[in-house]
């Protein structure tokens, strides 16, 4: 006699494998919904409890916790052959579980116990057991992976190998699932879980990471870590950095815009009335530093921007659509890697330090706040201008001072440790005119000498969060200088 | 009758727990180790095999997965107790159970089938079932907690908060050693595991994040995410950022040292006979910029240099120890965060990008690799300048140009979307003359321009990686303008 087990929430897919094993000859054991369908189906089913003569009990929180299913999955074959026979236990070689939704359940604000019914404890201690016992025993937890067990049936079944990818996953799915309940109950009654269990999927090596004797991996399904080129090399740990840089700032307009990141700041930002008029204004924003860069686009490259794309070294160009003939222009250059701009994901921001770990929710731009602070009220144009070079200053590494017209990117200061200096090398970069330009700071100016500066350089209009002790000097300066001047009351530090 | 089981593998504490149990009336089930060393104490115990009539299997691998034991953990009191009376199920209050050392012995070489049974099957299901249970069993998994259950006993017992947190803990436990086993088994064969999961410990909520518009956390027990401060305003997302860049830096000296950081950059660094030289230095470096900085300090911090640090505006001060005077004297600036450096983790670099993570080991100084490439050599000094401007390259955001000497930063030019920007900026910035100073730079120098800029500063050496097309062009401007020139062969981008 040979068995197979079946217990599944999610029923997708569990007919036709269950139909294969009675084919084969497999005795098939089950209980509940999953025995009901089998049945339903016309299928040979041997329900749990009769095979173990035990009831299922307490509304089915204990059915399949009995030695003869667990024997049946942890049973050394070869070697507890003999105890098997002497106590009954049938060999159970394949196992179908899927579990309980609790991570589905738990976005619903179900009480507690209520939600706890939907914590799974027959199906993880099987998984687990099967697990642990891939040498043999195949334990599949994904309806997808099916067909695998169905094609194996007949002939030599599974490899070894096959068997221990389908193990791994159930040790990875527990993770998670055992994970989605710690952080809940982690988190109940506080608005931090005292411990914080996350998993990456889809791991890849990297060739190196932010250099090349750093040994380093990425990990998504999706967004801009699941992208893989179009066209040109492997992505590096240095690229998908910057162009989630590039991406993030980009996703700030409706409009036609054009992005470029170089070291993980935005070293030219532009909108245009067509991507090829804004992409050009971007890159002459600086240059030098566009050279070697990260390009970001929000409309489809045609011909006339993969020509400029083309025409220069760019590590990346990330757009959401190409045409045919752009696509044939930038083979020209077989290195530059092409990707699709993907939906974009909610995120928390994770990273480690030393010992730990930090958390945070993105920022996101809000105008609601802002509040004219000068004498002089800014003008429509000078407003416009403001709220372009504000979404530039978020995604500017601090201190970070913007000088910009309604469209485009004039000068970037970015990185210094004090904000004057952030305001010269802005100005001494500033490829364009300043005159009649704004600036965006990306936090207070602690003192009135910075505004001075700006405006001594051309700027007309001056736009930060306010909240200095000074805050009055800089004000006053503002006037006398007749700047118009915002105040936002919110912070964009980025590190 | 009440029953209480214990089964753990780490043995600390369990004969008092034990001898508390039964003393308070509670039948004892047990098994192997655990039933041996009880027995040995003189304590009553009932072998778990006695209690269910079914034998222990397969070298342990099936010993407790039985009705009678899951229906003890998981029957619902009060709501259950016929089902149990007819299957002859006593309610089981208490479990203590701790696991089979997965991850431990993981580190050991073991061949996969011995370390396979270093899985455990039946402790989790045990602890999984009395967690979900928890509104009417208790569970610890860790020996810390043993005194609770025993203080609790022949009182009310645990409050149902009280045992709550203990089922929260095994859910939490169960996520970490799941992933272990998850990372392991996806990491066999290749560098890098398909799926991995973390988990990080001791949350805490932050005011805020890098703004005081998202919501934040940190996790950790030990580095810097675990420390608190001795005296001062509680730590901020952006204090614990700074300090983990200043410790960073800091340390890669083993002489007396001194590091300011603002904005993750560093802007003061320098050596001294004693650390009062050392922090002095580093301050005048960029006077600017330090105030309100992170200063981290590698000796006891002496009154000396605790009147410093009171006399301005520091953020976060971080050190080995305090003299009694000098924390006194700290007092006087009550929001001073004041920190002890802890002992360095060894650490992976893991952070989100959309959709993902990347994750990388971090970089080490290597000096085997540097290669003489100018005509002349370089001074005893300047290898020395070198060796330190290296130090502080590595720790700068990209691109870095640092100008030193053998023991302080001269000028620091950051994060710069261009290196002859950078180069300028450090001119620019030097608060010191720079004559016969030495450059480091975090990448090679693509063009001849850089050298030419500091040169023309007063730089007599310079290291670099090196690996231009151009570096030719650059030997022979180093020939050209007598600078001594080395290249590592290893870059240090930071971002």
């Amino acid at each position: 006699m040979k068995y197979a087990l079946l217990s599944v929430w999610d029923k997708t897919g569990i007919i036709p494998l269950a139909q294969a094993l009675n084919d084969n000859g497999y005795t098939i054991l089950s209980s509940g919904g999953t025995a009901k369908i089998l049945k339903e189906a016309g299928l040979d089913v041997t329900e749990v409890s009769e095979y173990t003569s035990a009831p299922e009990m307490m509304d089915g929180r204990v059915k399949t916790l009995h030695p003869k299913i667990h024997g049946g999955l942890l049973g050394r074959r070869g070697k507890d052959d003999a105890v098997m026979e002497e106590n009954g236990i049938g060999p159970i070689d394949i196992l179908a579980v899927n579990l309980y939704p609790f991570e589905e359940m738990s976005g619903k604000d179900l009480p507690l116990d209520e939600l706890i019914e939907y914590i799974d404890i027959g199906g993880p201690a099987m998984i687990r057991a099967a697990a642990k016992n891939f040498k043999d025993v195949a334990v599949v937890i994904e309806p997808a992976d099916y067909k695998k067990i169905i094609e194996s049936l007949g002939k030599e079944g599974l490899t070894y190998d096959d068997r221990k990818i389908l193990a791994a996953k159930v040790f990875t799915r527990m993770a998670a699932y055992d994970g989605a309940i710690s952080n809940y109950l982690n988190s109940e009654g506080s608005a931090v879980p005292t411990s914080y269990t996350v998993q990456f999927k889809n791991g890849r090596e990297l060739r190196y990471g932010e250099n090349p004797h750093q040994k380093a991996a990425v990990f998504g399904n999706t967004g801009i870590a699941g992208q893989l080129p179009l066209q040109g090399k492997a992505m590096s740990y240095n690229n998908y950095l910057d162009t989630d840089a590039a991406t993030g700032l980009l996703r700030e307009f409706d409009e036609t815009a054009a992005v470029i990141v170089k070291h993980n700041n935005p070293c030219g930002v532009a909108t245009g009335e067509t991507l090829i008029e804004a992409y050009l204004k971007a890159r002459d924003v600086d240059p030098v530093s566009a050279y070697g860069g990260i390009v970001a686009l929000n409309r489809e490259v045609g011909a006339d921007v993969a020509e400029e794309l083309a025409s220069t070294f760019i590590e990346v160009v990330i757009a959401p659509s190409y045409t045919e003939e752009a696509l044939e222009i930038m083979k020209r250059k077989e290195n530059m890697r092409v990707l699709i701009l993907p939906e974009e994901n909610e995120k928390e921001e994770l990273r480690t330090i030393d010992g730990g770990a930090l958390l945070q929710r993105t920022p996101k731009i809000v105008q609601e706040t802002w509040e004219v602070v000068s004498d002089r009220d800014p003008t429509p144009d000078e407003i416009d201008a403001m709220k372009f070079a504000m979404k530039i200053c978020k995604h500017t590494k601090s201190n970070a001072i913007i000088f910009a017209d309604k469209n485009s990117a004039l000068g970037i200061g970015a990185g210094q440790m004090n904000r004057v200096n952030s305001a010269e090398i802005a100005v001494k970069k500033a490829n364009f005119p300043l005159k009649g330009s704004v600036v965006a700071s990306d936090a207070f100016l602690p003192f009135a000498d910075t505004l001075e500066a700006v405006a001594e350089a051309g700027a007309t209009a001056l736009i930060q969060p306010g909240g200095s002790i000074r805050d009055q000097e800089v004000i006053d300066a503002a006037n006398r200088l007749d700047v118009a001047m915002i105040f936002t009351g919110i912070r964009y530090f980025r590190h």
